[in-house]
């Protein structure tokens, strides 16, 4: 129970997982199916209609089993061409995770890594990766992050699809904080492959990783041999969709959740929820700034927000007090090669299902530990300047 | 789902029914079992107890299946002395209620009714009740509403209950929206029978009512012949209890979600809910103070707080706003005796499963609505000062 007893409920505001709509939930406590029968088939099939519509691409999306880091080694290990270069972008912490996954296959899949890093809290340029493609003409993937939850940036996903889509590398966009939060339009930008997870926008508990391919992604899997991996070779998955079905045992409750949750965000409208996350994330900016606090990204991603402590604020304690205090759950920072930010950020989401009401207790309580904390606030500034964005 | 999509959730902030905690709605869920078994037994009685020490009583707690009315309308007419005169006071609709009970059992139970009429946004005094009970030295009763919803205002049973105490009258107190969200000491108080309802800060849906019986009260169920009445005889109920049962049917279901709704009261601590309730209210007010918008209650009671509309705003529209737009289901109010409110005031509670995020969500939204009705509010003046009131 919180101690501030004003605060009675939880609230999961971390950048993933996020809270589950209780529909979704009761969804999910519906009685065991069998995986093999007609009635899941039809929601297996449902759902992946609904995961087209939601990637924006009449191109198939593969539902596998597992974190979004499944997916998204999985996408990687099978687009790649043997023998090839392969490009990945770092500013943050699961850019590097991408870096190091190629690093570990090299050896079996023969792939020369060649590594673009961006200062964290930057996003990298369309130019950026142009000069990388013309400088390894012969590079067969690109696989970057599209909203980097570490930092908080975006990059422009669509600038960055119009140079990869006239080059011979496939670009593989690690979305999963992005997809069904940012706009993302997969067939009308040309983005190849793209990948996201159940547990952030999608409104599910983690368990689901999606892949969805393009014609060239589709094309590449017929072109390259599979390397020595099995369950996350990405031909299995495409080939038993086909009969509306997947290769291995498929956790029927997180579908049929899933396939709950889609309709949600079908009956509200993709651009209608965008919309959303974009002015919960310009008022918690503006909340921010009125109490002068330094935001960790340049790009800001609408998905989440992060911001630099004030000197004197110790993170443990203070998300402790969010947490054991007002039920707040939310997020610090994390070390990578690029930056240590494990005890130096504060992180709060807006995608999936959180609100405007969610977002103004989360303010309220970083403002009023804030000035417990002794830093110099009026009581209501962070609230009165996120009603003016809310409201305008 | 809210038209205006930065709100996502439903809250419902109607003075009751108020929203149920999910560990509450999965004990409801629970398979059903038979309520005459050891099993519910032992269900019943823990939830006894635990009523008991809601009410700060060592008296008997009795549960009613029924609305709040079923349960006051079994206390006034089982305690009520026939030949005597009974003093009824309506401040409002409830209390306008409960005089109208009286007037149609008259007949039968051969009572004079003797009424006092208080304006609608203020409270009877104890002086008040002492000069009605000198000038009817034989009433056997005085019924009230400790916390009248209608009129969002509270009277001080406290010196009520002391004015009653010294005379033969026995006091017995509605508060259906005082228990459990405002200090209630039965026994200390001398307050000799307290009525509530479960779907108020008892966090329950609605189904069950609750008398709880001093020893005066006690002592009169003995002294006094039941009349022409069955199922509300609280003798009847008091006779079942004796055996940690109830004379009908149990409904299972809301009785164990009650003792699990209980348990988490008695966790948190009852001093602990009165101050948020308190506060809660207090920022409420604070806030509505800022917009320049008026109390409807000269005695606010701190459940449940409401204003009259501005010049100018149409109830239906405003509160389908509020419903259509944010997804707040907030309350209007009714046509009395006393007043006509039921297109003139907006009302907000503050008690059960609503906590300071819901509050804030609550004003965001009215403010929002007001200044698009065209009221001169500057953006964020409900929100700071509401802020100023949760951080002190």
């Amino acid at each position: 129970m919180p101690a501030n007893r004003l605060f009675y409920k939880t609230r999961v505001v971390t950048p993933g997982p996020t809270d589950v709509p209780p529909a979704v939930l009761l969804e999910m406590a519906q009685p065991i199916i069998h995986h093999r029968t007609k009635q899941f088939q039809a929601i297996f099939t449902q759902m992946t209609q609904r995961l087209g519509n939601l990637f924006r691409t009449k191109g198939p999306v593969l539902t596998l089993a597992g974190s979004g880091t499944t997916a998204f080694e999985a996408a990687m290990i099978s687009l790649a061409k043997p023998g090839s270069k392969v490009i990945t972008v770092a500013s943050g912490k699961f850019g590097e995770r991408w870096q190091d996954i190629y690093d570990q296959y090299a050896p079996s899949l023969n792939v020369t890594n060649v590594k673009i890093n961006v200062p964290w809290g930057q996003a990298v340029t369309a130019q950026q990766i142009a000069d990388a493609l013309a400088a390894n003409p012969d590079a067969s993937v690109v696989a970057l992050v599209h909203s980097e939850t570490s930092t908080a940036t975006a990059c422009d996903l669509k600038a960055i699809a119009q140079v990869t889509a006239k080059s011979n590398a496939l670009l593989i966009a690690d979305s999963i904080t992005g997809v069904g939060a940012l706009p993302v339009e997969m067939d009308a930008w040309g983005v190849d492959c793209v990948v996201t997870g159940s547990q952030k926008a999608l409104m599910l508990p983690p368990g689901l990783g999606f892949v969805a391919l393009g014609q060239r992604a589709q094309d590449r899997l017929k072109e390259v041999k599979a390397g020595a991996y099995y369950n996350l070779d990405l031909r299995r998955w495409l080939k038993a969709l086909a009969d509306n079905d997947v290769p291995f045992t498929a956790p029927v409750s997180l579908i049929r959740g899933q396939s709950v949750a889609l309709e949600m965000i079908e009956k509200e409208g993709l651009e209608t929820i965008w919309t959303r996350v974009a002015k919960l994330a310009a008022a918690t900016r503006a909340a921010f700034g009125a109490m002068g606090l330094k935001l960790i990204s340049q790009n800001p991603s609408d998905s989440v927000t992060g911001i630099f402590y004030p000197a004197g604020i110790d993170d443990s304690k203070f998300r402790g007090a969010l947490r054991d205090k007002y039920g707040l759950h939310t997020a610090g920072g994390q070390d990578g090669r690029g930056a240590k930010w494990k005890v130096s950020i504060l992180r709060v989401s807006h995608m999936g299902y959180v609100d405007a009401g969610d977002t103004l207790a989360f303010l309220s309580a970083v403002e009023t530990e804030l000035i417990a904390a002794g830093q110099k606030i009026e009581s209501g500034t962070a609230l009165a300047a996120a009603a003016k964005v809310l409201a305008s």
